[in-house]
């Protein structure tokens, strides 16, 4: 059964020599005869009433080709993921730093930027929001309409008054997580182009097909009438799944009828692309004397910033996953999503869950503290396991390896961390946390399919076409290797076109670590779809029913006659004698429900993915400069299709989530960021790569392609609950906001001793 | 039934507003960076042992990147459409004028040209076969092999002897038919770039998916790493169905991976492009003294010059088209494809049909006239009907509108041309001519499918994605028509991408007029499977089962009860509320039986098109000049997808037609064209256009995409036979030979009067 080809191979990523070689295309390698230069005007005040865009001037000067402004457009002035609340262009009101204000097209760069300046402004500022407390008050200023109350969500499981009233013990702390950038290495950058009545825009995204309903929305055109093709994109985290140049590209050569670039500078991506969600949350956990969790109770308020973009969805996932991967049978949990003028938050590699699993890892270790357990035993008693109810009430039965990855961790730190002999000097302490996480697959209790087309040529090569985009995450690699498993083909014969919405069915966002599994799900479907047809052949010529036939090598066998088999050459020669055509297409959506809007209960994914990390960290006192030695990170991931490439993901998420937990720091006063460059807002590169263990647990899922999951999130979840575990195990201080700071860690020093 | 929406309307052709405008982008307009310029090395003898091609000389030329020779092919080095018997770059042997030796890439044209010169080439030359009885001596040399006859077939139905006993009168005579060139606008043209791994070429071509087969097997590639690319391509009709610059490019970009451009000129396009087959043919047909037909005898010589191309495929549709529109019980025909060192001739709209006809029309009308009957009655009395038995002994069963376009074409000359009153001098002489034909759609007696992949966006705006070439005939204004008018959405919201094998499946061969019938069934097919995910739906909200739902409009209607309806918008919403895709997938493959190889009896053709013209000519009998004054062109197409497209087809389809009678004249002496561009191979232009009055009938097939079969090649098969049979009328001299240059009208007449 397990006996694949493909499948579970570290074959070469199909990205791979190109990118080494600096041969892939990315938008700003793209150029055009004729081609124009964009460049954005960006609000210098956070929060205004706009009175008058004066381009006359900008349009006068030499080599300018065009100078848009709202009323330029003419289609929707307003996008946005979920919620159509964002101006391409501001009409009415500025409501953020970098909000813009005009676009220029010329014919350099430098024309387009001195174009900008001749542009004339004129705004009535209004006061500022900047705090969700304030921002919540009857008197506050108004983002947009009459209320700064984005959405709320309320999840109810069972009676958490009457449950705490059982519990043993109770833990109560409030935790607070700071704006994070994602830090991808390519900007912001697309190249747009008009041609044959139909306007191409080719761009750095992670979700080429909501791109193009967009840019169609705001131009007034229909979807079939824009094409947009994912460039080699730089990498996003969800920082690439909002809008960023692609209005603006599809509105200056609708204009122009010209090509046209835009490629962002570091400080622009930076100050108008979105963060990671501020949340403040108060949690009250409550276990018998057993340490069996009884209750918990949690409130959370989450800072947006000036517009929605994927808040909406962050709210929900985060309240989801609010228990960790623990079976709690009370739960109270309600949120709160606010409008501020702050930078806009947005979708960022675990929508939410990073922020809540900081608080529920260490919500464990105190129990496990007050209880006189071992932070790992808590963990055993109620993890999540087949038979469980989670707090929105799905019953679990498939594919639930938490335990697993629990007992696989400690293994491999009982070799590597707790036989650490290492001398320490006395200022150096170090410490072990554990940190655990679940991740729901795919969009949170909403519809979110995608789809493929395939074909097997006259050489029995493949090409597939999905919507999916590959920004780094190797999905291209992925789909590949289901596509071959499931044809019997030899992978590098399989060629794959990706994230291009005039060939390529729409495969949703690259986002929520939906991809292997959906889009995967998707390719095996217009795989099998295809394989049908050889199979009716195959049936003739081995005189055997397709439930026995196998396809592999480049060959059809009879299963258990594996002596009676035929090549693929000679199956396709016979097809091609009776006209067959070897061509499938296939959609696939998990299997969830929508949530109750009162309680959240219902069946929010398909299927989670799990992990268990052990984390050794080592504090100096003097300077209260946290390092991470080593990370054990075991991830139930389902099958894993490409084992390299699954360590690659957990390796680069450790590095981020050290980032979270540690280092990066960004900075926003009076609603301005002041941390706009690499220079000011640092992030851990390779030299900082500690030791890591990646363990993958296969706990394959009945309903992923050859058992598959996702990992791309979970990678960075558990990483910064570990370190602040393992912080507290090597000082004996408990942090509860992150970034952990030099300072935060000298001033809790101080706090303890003092 | 017939109450269509898209169907039979002269919507705007896709290509139409781009290709006025001059923004349409042909393979010569492609540019890329640091792209290199191609020029071929070709043969200046027609036949000789190739001993040395010595390229150092060349390679040392400043700005040369490659020159390359037999030796650097790292696959195969041979290819062909159906024997592989073509050298990419000679090896061995010369067959023909302007065989490839070597091929050269430079920075410039001019550098590539100049390197050119700088080759040696040294080779042993031998004797020429120019003469087809000459090349089937035993003692001729050979092209290929140890025979020149490159292949025969025998068609037998029902005892042609016996039967001949039976005729109360027989016609005999020979028949001739020259070399014809295409004279596509658009010479030859490519370009070629290598990026991740896949080799891209984009070509002026009629089959982007045969290119692709054989470029891959060229350079040991799967098909899969190669893509291949249709550019607009600027006429075709046959000429850019053989390989011309896709292996060159792909050999040049292989080895020196950079962008490569070749463009033929005129003169190197015409000396290599495959030329219409030039035919002798004897034939003798019999009739009973009412005019029914009894018996009919041929034979044909063929001359594929030195390679076999399109030749099997000529040979066969010339077999099976031999008796005309017309049942005759008894049938005999033998038919001979010889190899010579004469121009390659290949697929010319109508693969041999426009030969036949020229003898099958006046075998008719001279039975008549030996009767004394008119032409039109003996074709009347004799044309396929329903339940008619064909050559191949094939029962018609569907759509066999002959007899009708007889009728249409008869009604609309007594109108137009019977009662012309024009004054004539007494030099010129006018004529009225009939010519009739059929014409099956598709490969004859080989499986030929296409196939297409479909989505529909959230905006009900549609992209189809069909292999299909589209080389100006229509058929990305067909596709999207059809698929318009199956899911009820307008025209102009559907955009298609076609002819690219990197993201849509394979279309086949645009020849045969087989991509209205073939490929229009395949997206018809691809869009019925996205039609039944839309319907799952609109059962839900109309409550009514599926085979009671039309959709038209962008609304979804319960036929009978029009007020319960839904827009498609409502039905796109709710299917994204359930995570239903709207996809599609499908192929086509016509219903048709292999041939019996020794009396070529079975059913090659699932559906067969019809015509009947009837011309009036002016001739001049003192210059011998033919003048085409009226053209009454009735066409059964089965369904008119769009009026104006096959209006346009018939009238472009009589120029040609009128070339292939009278004015083309291609001169070929001792195996080398004489006659290498318009100044000295003149073809009609628009200012030659006689009145042409085209008649649509529409017989509807079945199995056609709306009743649809097609008309591509048949608008040009009647024109020459009915010029002939019209000059016979005019000056009582039948005329065996084509063209009918003003030297043999003046032979004729003197021979007549002298």
């Amino acid at each position: 059964m397990n006996d694949f080809n493909v499948i579970g191979k570290s074959v070469q990523k199909k990205d791979g020599i190109p990118k080494v070689t600096g041969k892939a295309l990315f938008a700003r390698d793209i150029k055009f005869e004729s081609m124009l230069y964009a460049k954005v005007l960006r609000s210098k005040v956070a929060h205004a009433l706009l009175k008058r865009v004066d381009t006359s001037k900008a349009e006068k000067l030499p080599g300018v080709a065009a100078v848009l402004t709202s009323k330029d457009i003419p289609g929707s002035n307003r996008i946005g993921i979920i919620m159509k609340d964002e101006p391409v262009l501001v009409d009415d009101k500025i409501r953020r730093y970098g909000d813009a204000l005009a676009v220029v097209a010329a014919e350099t760069e430098e024309i387009a930027e001195e174009a900008l300046n001749l542009i004339e402004v004129e705004y009535d500022e209004l006061p500022l929001v900047t705090n969700v407390y304030e921002a919540l008050k009857e008197d506050s200023p108004k983002v947009h309409g009459d209320t700064n109350l984005l959405t709320t969500r309320t999840l109810i499981k069972g009676d958490v008054d009457e449950a705490f009233k059982k519990c043993d013990v109770i833990v109560e702390k409030i935790y607070k997580t700071n704006y994070y950038a994602h830090m991808f290495i390519e900007p912001e950058a697309g190249v747009s182009k008009y041609e044959n009545g139909l306007l191409t825009i080719w761009a750095s995204t992670q979700n080429p097909h909501f791109d193009r309903g967009e840019v169609a929305r705001v131009l007034g055109l229909p979807q079939s009438k824009v094409r947009v093709v994912q460039a080699e994109t730089g990498g996003g985290f969800g920082g690439k799944l909002d809008i960023s140049t692609q209005c603006f590209l599809g509105l200056l050569t609708y204009h122009t009828k010209k090509p046209v670039k835009l490629a962002y500078t570091r400080e622009e991506s930076m100050e108008v692309s979105s963060k990671r969600h501020p949340h403040i949350m108060k949690y009250k956990t409550g276990a018998d004397k057993n340490g069996k969790l009884i209750a918990m109770e949690a409130e959370f308020i989450e800072d947006s910033g000036a517009y929605a973009s994927y808040a909406p969805a962050v709210i929900t996932r985060a309240v989801v996953h609010s228990t960790g991967p623990y079976e709690i049978p009370n739960v109270r949990v309600r949120a709160s999503m606010v409008y501020t003028n702050n930078p806009m938050a947005g979708a960022f590699r675990g929508f939410g869950v990073p922020q809540v699993s900081i608080a529920h890892e260490q919500q464990m270790d105190m129990l496990a503290e007050k209880l006189n357990m071992i932070p790992y035993d808590i963990r055993i008693i109620n993890a999540l396991r087949v038979g469980s109810y989670t707090c929105t009430m799905q019953k679990l039965e498939d594919s639930i390896g938490v335990v697993e990855t629990l007992e696989k961790a400690r293994e491999k730190a009982e070799e590597v961390i707790l036989n650490s002999t290492c001398e320490l000097s006395s200022r150096k302490r170090r410490g072990v946390g554990i940190g655990c996480m679940w991740y729901g697959i795919g969009n949170t209790g909403l519809p979110n399919p995608a789809s493929a087309f395939l074909e097997m040529h006259k050489d029995g090569s493949v090409t597939v076409m999905a919507g999916c985009a590959d920004i780094g995450q190797g999905s291209n690699t992925v789909m590949c290797q289901i596509v071959a498993e499931t044809l019997g083909v030899n992978y590098e014969e399989v060629n794959i076109i990706s994230a291009d919405t005039g060939s390529t069915p729409d495969g949703g966002a690259t986002s929520a670590s939906r991809q292997t599994y959906i889009s995967g799900n998707a390719c095996k479907k217009a795989a099998e779809m295809a394989k049908e047809s050889l199979m009716q052949v195959a049936e003739e010529l081995l005189n055997s029913p397709k439930e026995d036939i196998i396809l592999k090598n480049k060959r059809a066998y009879v299963k258990g006659h594996e002596d009676n088999n035929v090549s693929l050459q000679e199956i396709l020669s016979r097809c091609a004698a009776k006209g067959i055509m070897i061509v499938g297409s296939g959609y696939f959506n998990p299997n969830t429900t929508g949530l109750d809007p009162h309680t959240m209960q219902g069946v929010p994914f398909a299927t989670y993915a799990f992990a268990t990390h052990f984390i050794e960290v080592e504090v100096d006192i003097y300077t209260g400069e946290v390092k991470v030695l080593k990370v054990i990170a075991a991830h139930d991931v389902g099958k894993a299709i490409n084992r390299k490439m699954v360590e690659g993901q957990i390796e680069g998420g450790c590095l981020m989530g050290m980032g979270l937990g540690i280092l990066e720091n960004l900075q926003v006063e009076n609603a301005k960021m002041k941390t706009l460059n690499f220079s000011n807002y640092l992030i851990y590169t390779a030299k900082d790569i500690p030791e890591i263990y990646p363990i993958i647990v296969e706990s394959e899922e009945s309903t992923g392609p050859f058992g598959a999951k996702g990992v791309g999130e979970p990678a960075l979840i558990p990483v910064a609950p570990a370190i602040l575990n393992a912080v507290h195990n090597a000082i004996g201080v408990r942090f509860t906001e992150i970034p952990l700071t030099l300072e935060k860690v000298v001033e809790g020093l101080n706090n303890k001793f003092n």
